[in-house]
């Protein structure tokens, strides 16, 4: 396999946070792209390693025991492709897995032997192969002239064309452009995707999703959110469809666990791949999302997750297909709420404004500034100004084309017809040949999630709030079935649409998914009719957003210009889902008023949360192995490391680069780590690997996994 | 006035837990009769103080600052009569001193001069003015051949006598004899009790009673329970009703309040009346509150507040009505669960076993033991064995003379006919001539609180749970009105007894009290019907618990007596409401895995805590005051000093002896206070007076007052 590693990002790295008085030894702020960590202090962050040990580009380091399983991190733990990731990672893996008269995902899974390992549909590993910096050849792509949209769609067409370059030129390659700083730098990362991948071990959900949403965004936590995967490739070494004759996957090297674990106080470090921050913006961004995106999504999802929660209670079938979208609405409504509330606790918008007025003040400062960031601050504010103007009316497409599910099936439908008459690479990704096939499998798992008066609910309801749109912003046709005026009407077309369509098939939405717009038509399906008709809204929004973007990268490259001038230091871009260091320490946190959390729990806590109800009950052999031996067994940890949503199944590791824990959430306090970083309330929250092998040791006596991974039994430590 | 303080009480001191190798800086079990003082080294306890500071029987001393104002503990903080206490003792005067256009209640109250004090009505300072042992005169009216139930009565009798003798021969003094150790030593109490009692000042119910129902029996607190009341004397320094001519009452000695306040780890004590501990009994007693007593009110008081709740968010008039009652059903069900938590937790069953198998061997180890102990153990479980099997019947006909207004106040109309015919000795207490006044007052204030539809609900549900019972507890005449069988009957029974019944009339029931049994009949009222059909039960019912106590007594006494030989100890009596010290230092505990609570909480907390709506909503000067200059200052402290309930208003005293703090309440875990005392977990929370001089001096300017109580004005510090 090719590597084709240089180290070519600009060096953005922050040293002050190190110098503060108290010292390096607690969390700060900052997730380090791994290939700029040479001017990390290691020794003075109270770590026992060095850059090169994270990241050597011509040798093996730890990076390489690192790959991406769908959404979450994986660590190779054996040099025969064992994987630990989440539990909630590998939950559709063991739901598969399942079968009558066997439930997996309540008894959990343990594979006695390679032969009894089950295969995880769906599932990927990436290994990352290497990356370069493309960003001169994406901007070549923009000049001065190009109006925003024009500038927009350049970027893109151009990123798809390097893409699509590179794949032809490394067959089995994957080939994706990351932008580090918007509209600034470009770097393009190659990747192998293994699609053999089996699931090894799990333990019952009640341990591993153990406080389910009751302790989601919590702490103290004592979930046992951990599995084990194992990837397969051909007899050849190379990726290669599930089969009996493929062989276990060898990484270029596996992480070791640590035997002794941590302690309060030590130091601690996490690999990962952090989705998004924005830390870099102006205060006109946070209003905006203060006061417009932030409070219509939690209104909009707590109406919804009233509605899915009654209709799951009403019937077994119904509570299955929504516990998804469930878990998934109150995940972000939680999360926004935490938002909203660390905002105002941290009187973020305070400080940004009085950041902004510093940094205006030193633009005006000097003639030549202003005439390079003038602009850059007052663009900034307008822009934020007109969008929280049109922000409800887009949100409001955006969930009226996604939420209700057949909307959102008939939407890509359509818009497959639509989009595939076109030159591959003009399309929108998700109908690119490159991708087509992956859409057309979540069009199937989409179908899935379908229950008829949930649905009817949703667009009846999302009907009834565009009467509060002003008028232009309602799509055209739709003006006599929005608002209460419009409810009977509303009400006779959707029962009308749900009758008639075809879309609850998962097969019907493939097939006709590949027809041209005019066979579509021909259907006379009622919701393919209403999304057609809805359409070329979508289109012009779409376009909106782009051009949007198209406006504000230059001036956010601008606004990151400005203020390393003004500081006189670099910063850490903010996260893009690419590959990530951070570090911290072992430390708790005073959540309220005499109140403080201790950075470790223990299996007693567990016990004494144990109600023997959902959503917290234990299986009766962990509690007759716990008692009274195994009590001080330490189940989650608490550190200082600055992490953010995507930071699933990131290893988290002791001061030697020993695996100590499996990051899996953050306290709701934290939730506000995407916009600013506060050593008071950043935290984030994972399981201790000493949990993971007494669970998997004591309680389910699998020894042989133990082996595999070098952790002393149990009994020996 | 008289004084007969004679130190008679058997030395029952403890002094092991002051020699544990953890230091005496802790705090202790044990509410230590004041008379019995002298064996406690206050020095390793880190106090500076002496026996006789706090209790001096010639002279002046702390207890002398100290009241009773109705059910709470009142402290003298002025020589002229000023008496600092909790909000929550003084919220019916405030209530009442409210006007058309004035909610007090709401808005607070402050007395800008001694002319504005309003008179609170049915308040009385209770002043204690000697004591003497009565054991032996008590114990003499026994003899052994009596039957249990003879002999309960004889005791009782014999207390009767001896209070009424006591007051006869001093004019104007109140005599109460109280059982120190169960059926073993009585000690006599005098009092004087001023009749004149006026608010001076309250804070507004949304500082009082902040965290309402959410924080009762919870920590962390920011509640501001505390208020200023003022007695009253005639001119001639005698008792008197309220008069627009009497003077400020002038206490022997008043309490002076520090101006430093503690800190975390400071040392305390704490003077008051603490109402009932269960500490010295057998496994047996535990268990059958554990399985039978605790649960069966848990749920029968959970059922109680669904259907109050209810009707309370019906109508606001209803709401009024019900507050009172309901404010009580919370504050017990929320105790009981607590408790049953608490017995869990400490798994105080196993261990109460234990000491009694320990206790059985040490008894079994002498025939002469085996002749003087060896049936108390085996009598006590047999005793309890009979008591759970009859005591849901019990409970239940307990509840339905008690729980629905209507039965509560036809019982008692119906029982004053029945005892007034005795002689005054030999009545129930509530209807002997000292106390039949009270018993009239209190039958006015349940009518208030009469709603029909919820004594209707209240009937027909305790009615059809009467069809649970055996056939031979249900009393006579009831049983075609049970169970779901006599569902239509009871309805029609009660239908016809709410339209009927005379019994919500304040007026009609005190004038009907006095009437004859023979002319209650005549008034036909189906309610005094019901009840008088009832009451044959009841009388059995309570000679039954008469003669249970007959037989525990000796059984009791006996247990502490061994225990004392087998350990070689002696113990701190049980509390029974009389005056007790009990001492401890500010220290926070550990409520859960990875949680700690420090011992102090600030307006910082108070602020965050505020929703601006109920139960956290704060009055806006009151913020305005806060921000940014009073975030630190304390609200309220935790002190692992031993209290249980009747604790409310006790005065907490830094280790000079200056007063630091009101108490006011236990959080959830110390509830379990009742049984045992745990240093991991009893702890009680008193309000600061730091924050309680800021409320009065800087939010309501009243810095008249602090001056009264020589407090330095809040700016001074």
């Amino acid at each position: 396999m090719h590597r084709t590693r240089r180290i070519a990002i600009p060096v953005i790295l922050i040293l002050v946070v190190l110098l503060r008085p108290d010292g390096p030894a607690r969390g700060v702020e900052g997730m380090h792209p791994v290939n700029d960590l040479d001017r990390i202090d290691f020794a003075a962050a109270g770590l026992g390693i060095t850059a090169e040990d994270v990241f050597a580009p011509r040798s093996v380091s730890l990076v390489d025991g690192i790959c991406k399983v769908n959404g979450c991190t994986g660590s190779f733990v054996s040099d025969e492709g064992l994987i630990l990731t989440n539990h909630h990672c590998a939950f559709r893996a063991v739901q598969e897995a399942s079968e009558p008269g066997r439930d997996h995902l309540m008894d959990g899974f343990v594979a006695r032997a390679r032969g009894d390992e089950a295969p995880a549909q769906g599932y990927t590993v990436r290994i990352t192969e290497g990356y370069r910096d493309v960003s001169a050849d994406v901007l070549a792509a923009v000049d001065e002239d190009l109006d925003p949209l024009a500038r927009a769609r350049a970027i893109e067409q151009r990123i798809k064309e390097i893409e699509v370059a590179t794949e032809r030129a490394v067959p089995g390659v994957r080939a994706e452009v990351a932008e580090m700083f918007r509209g600034r730098t470009y770097v393009l990362f190659s990747y192998t995707y293994l699609k053999d991948v089996r699931l090894v071990y799990a333990p019952p959900r009640d341990v591993g999703n153990f406080g389910g949403e009751r302790d989601n965004w919590a702490w103290p936590r004592h979930t046992g959110d951990f599995a084990l995967l194992r990837a397969y490739v051909g007899p050849d070494g190379e990726p290669a469809d599930h089969h009996a004759d493929n062989v276990p996957y060898r990484p270029r090297t596996h992480l070791r666990i640590s035997d002794a674990g941590v302690e309060a106080g030590d130091p601690v470090f996490l690999l990962g791949y952090p989705g998004t921050t924005v830390r870099h913006r102006s205060a006109a961004f946070l209003r905006h999302e203060a006061t417009v995106r932030l409070p219509w999504i939690v209104d909009w999802y707590g109406w919804q997750i009233e509605l899915l929660e009654t209709a799951s209670s009403r019937r077994p079938r119904d509570r299955m297909r929504l516990a998804s979208r469930l878990k998934s609405l109150h995940n972000t409504h939680k999360n926004h709420r935490g938002k909203l509330q660390g905002i105002a606790r941290l009187d973020l918008l305070a400080r940004r404004e009085a950041a902004d007025r510093r940094l205006a003040a030193w633009i005006a400062d000097d003639p030549s500034r202003e005439r390079r960031f003038g602009r850059v601050l007052p663009g900034l504010t307008a822009l934020h100004r007109t969008l929280s103007a049109v922000r409800p009316a887009e949100l409001w497409l955006h969930h009226l084309r996604h939420d209700p599910a057949y909307l959102d099936l008939a939407f890509t439908v359509h818009e497959a017809a639509v989009q595939r008459q076109k030159p591959d690479l003009q399309r929108e990704r998700d109908y690119m040949d490159r991708n087509f096939d992956q859409t057309l499998e979540q069009l199937a798992v989409r179908t899935r999630t379908v229950v008829d008066e949930v649905e009817r609910a949703l667009l009846l309801e999302l009907l009834r709030r565009g009467g509060d749109l002003p008028a232009a912003r309602v799509p055209d046709g739709l003006h006599r079935f929005v608002g209460e005026a419009g409810r009977a009407g509303a009400e006779r077309l959707v029962d009308d649409a749900l009758v008639r369509t075809g879309l609850a098939d998962a097969d019907w939405c493939r097939r006709v998914a590949r027809m041209s717009p005019e066979e579509q038509a021909a259907l006379d399906d009622p919701l393919l009719a209403l999304a057609a008709r809805l359409y070329p809204a979508w289109e012009r929004q779409r376009d909106d957003v782009r051009r949007r973007r198209g406006e504000l990268d230059p001036l956010l490259a601008a606004l990151v210009e400005a203020r390393q001038q003004a500081l006189g230091r670099d910063f850490v871009p903010d996260a893009n889902g690419t590959l990530r260091l951070s570090w911290g320490r072992l430390e708790g946190y005073d959540p309220r008023d005499a109140v403080h959390y201790r950075p470790l729990t223990t299996v007693r806590g567990l016990i004494e949360k144990d109600e023997g109800r959902l959503p917290y009950r234990l299986p009766a052999r962990l509690r007759e192995r716990a008692i009274p031996d195994a009590l001080d067994v330490p189940v989650c940890l608490l550190y200082s490391t600055d992490t953010v949503g995507g930071s699933s199944g990131s290893p988290v590791f002791d001061r030697s680069g020993r695996l100590v824990a499996l990051n899996f959430d953050r306290p709701w306090e934290a939730t506000i780590n995407d916009y600013a970083w506060d050593h008071a309330w950043s935290r984030s929250i994972g399981v201790d690997l000493r949990f993971a092998a007494w669970v998997i040791g004591e309680v389910d006596g699998a020894m042989h996994l133990l082996a595999e991974m070098g952790v002393a039994s149990p009994e020996g430590r």
